[in-house]
């Protein structure tokens, strides 16, 4: 098969024709019907996160897939050949305390779902090098061999183009507002950056029934982007300062703010924006060399500050609700797939994204 | 009647004969029968808080008190003359959009319950000053007159001198823990902090069912009296790193943290000593020139910061429970006060506790 195989950070995506080794136990082998372009994996490409806590180069990225099943391996139960099926990387091991407490996005384990270190890869190695499974799942190739609970089984009504972005940057924003801050109907909700992983947490506000949805972003493009996807009011933080004018608008701050960008400052703004008692989440991953201030009397009047991981996603439950939704008509994904490349079309895709001209750029296989 | 009045800050407290003004609609004239020497008076005795949000000088501190209602003013409802009453500075509207989301200790209206600027203030003035009543309450004097919306009845079986104490020290350490994080049965736990509040989060932690309850302090004789509350495990600060310790302790990390000083390492320290997803609670009032730093990474791994206040006490609701607890035999209060003076000695109360001698003082009237 081909994949699109990183050999270096900062590097380029290469094509190469690479093997799965034969499927094992609790593994299935997908072809992938589309892969999504996800700005984390953007981050290995660039050298800013390290690939070796996936196992080093050479390794091949893409986390957000959809495609049909090729071949079970020997105690898969619940999927077979022909079945449509969604990957996440939010992988769960099913035992650990987080997963018996009904927090699988924070599996403890999830390395025992790699195949143990005495074994073969699960591809084969390319010019005598292992490749790395990134995330567990290696989407930017025709093909994945993944451990059975990394996919979740969707009806074949979906298309699977559209499906494939629910199994990371949609998770994330619904997730977020639906599972981490559990977002009320009625509420107040600001949501700070309207990239993909931002469109996603707007219309999860919406869906979640929230009052207020105020939409924050520096280009007016992305605010009315944002306007589409439920935000009932927008603020350029380019023009005016994003705290004063929630608080502003809001009468003394909101219910729920969400970060969905990643940087220090707005991650501190999301936490001053909060009325007393109320919630900040936050997406973005804040590099760690910029520490997250707070004001202790702020925090004092029971304002709180969290994290969110891939949307608190319990995924075998989540998705699948998730793609009721997009059939019922209520969830929009057409409109967050703004380009439709080949694998060999891979680098120019991550490009545009970088550029910020894309919402979201699928591979097409 | 006598009251111990704070002329300047920082200052000491002087006995002078101060007078009320007659009762108001709504207001109750109670008589004390003790108050509490809390923490949070002597940062304003010290000037290292402006008493000028109550007012300005002179002004009577003191916000820990019980006693016996002598007489209640028109439209007061539920109390009458020789009803026993604990007084809270958790003081609420009943009308705001936090009280009547169950967060009265949020209350945005407090101030409604003072007097009309145009009217005469509750206290009389002293030397031609107008005295304000710190906290709505002012309770190092005699006789407090206040809005009844500041106090709560409680059963007459209830002893006055252990009933002061629970209006503000006791509610917050246990609130933080029933209330505001919800700690659930068979948990972690680890406190920072000795002190009385530490104290106290350290019982609500026994009484609420958690399995684990960490005690840590720099001072074996603060986590000698932490085991008597229900440490089961006590970490000495000035001999190991506590971040270390706990995570070692509980192979990981606490499910809650509670910082019970209010200093920006400690409060740092408690958010570090988390396992994934689980909940820093943060009592401790942090100096606004100090920011509490967190790291993105570790926030995101679903971790949660937050504040307490006043242990987010509906006090008609919770005090009541507390002094059940109390008569029961199940909640320490005789073990918390170590100190019985007259309201003469309370120069000497503060100077006490501030050199760490003292849990809780109490004046005797």
């Amino acid at each position: 098969m081909r994949a699109a195989v990183l050999k270096k950070a900062p590097g380029k995506l290469e094509i190469e024709q690479v093997k799965t080794t034969p499927v094992g136990p609790q593994e299935v082998l997908v072809r992938l019907a589309a892969s999504g372009l996800c700005h984390s994996d953007l981050h290995y490409i660039e050298g800013k996160y390290d690939v070796a806590m996936w196992g080093g180069f050479p390794a091949i990225l893409g986390h957000e897939a959809a495609g049909i099943v090729e071949e079970v391996g020997d105690n898969v139960a619940g999927f077979k050949k022909g079945d449509h099926v969604i990957a996440c990387s939010s992988i769960y091991c099913g035992r650990c305390r987080q997963c018996i407490s009904g927090n699988p996005a924070l599996c403890e384990n999830k390395q025992s779902l790699q195949r143990a270190p005495t074994e073969r890869r699960r591809l084969e190695s390319l010019d005598g090098k292992p490749i790395s499974q990134f995330g567990n799942i290696s989407g930017f190739a025709e093909c994945i061999l993944v451990h059975q609970n990394a996919l979740v089984k969707i009806v074949d009504e979906m298309p699977l183009d559209r499906a494939a972005i629910i199994g990371c940057g949609v998770s994330t924003g619904l997730g977020a507002v639906f599972r981490t801050a559990r977002v009320e109907p009625g509420s107040t909700v600001a949501v700070i950056g309207c990239g993909g992983i931002g469109l996603n947490t707007i219309q999860g506000a919406r869906l979640a029934g929230a009052a207020n949805i105020i939409a924050i972003d520096t280009l007016d493009l992305k605010l009315e982007a944002a306007r589409k996807f439920g935000a009932t009011e927008v603020v350029n933080a380019s023009k005016v300062d994003p705290v004063k004018e929630v608080i502003r608008i809001t009468n003394g701050g909101v219910d729920y703010s969400f970060e969905a960008i990643g940087l220090k400052k707005t991650a501190e703004q999301a936490f001053q924006m909060l009325r007393k008692g109320a919630t900040a989440t936050i997406i973005g991953m804040v590099p760690r060399d910029q520490k997250i201030e707070l004001d202790g009397f702020e925090l004092l009047s029971e304002r709180k500050i969290q994290g969110s991981i891939m949307g608190s996603i319990r995924f075998p439950i989540d998705i699948p609700a998730y793609v009721t939704m997009y059939l019922q008509g209520r969830l929009k994904l057409d409109e967050l797939i703004t380009g439709r490349i080949a694998l060999d079309q891979i680098n120019e895709g991550y490009a545009e994204l970088k550029a910020g001209k894309a919402i979201r750029t699928i591979i097409v296989f």
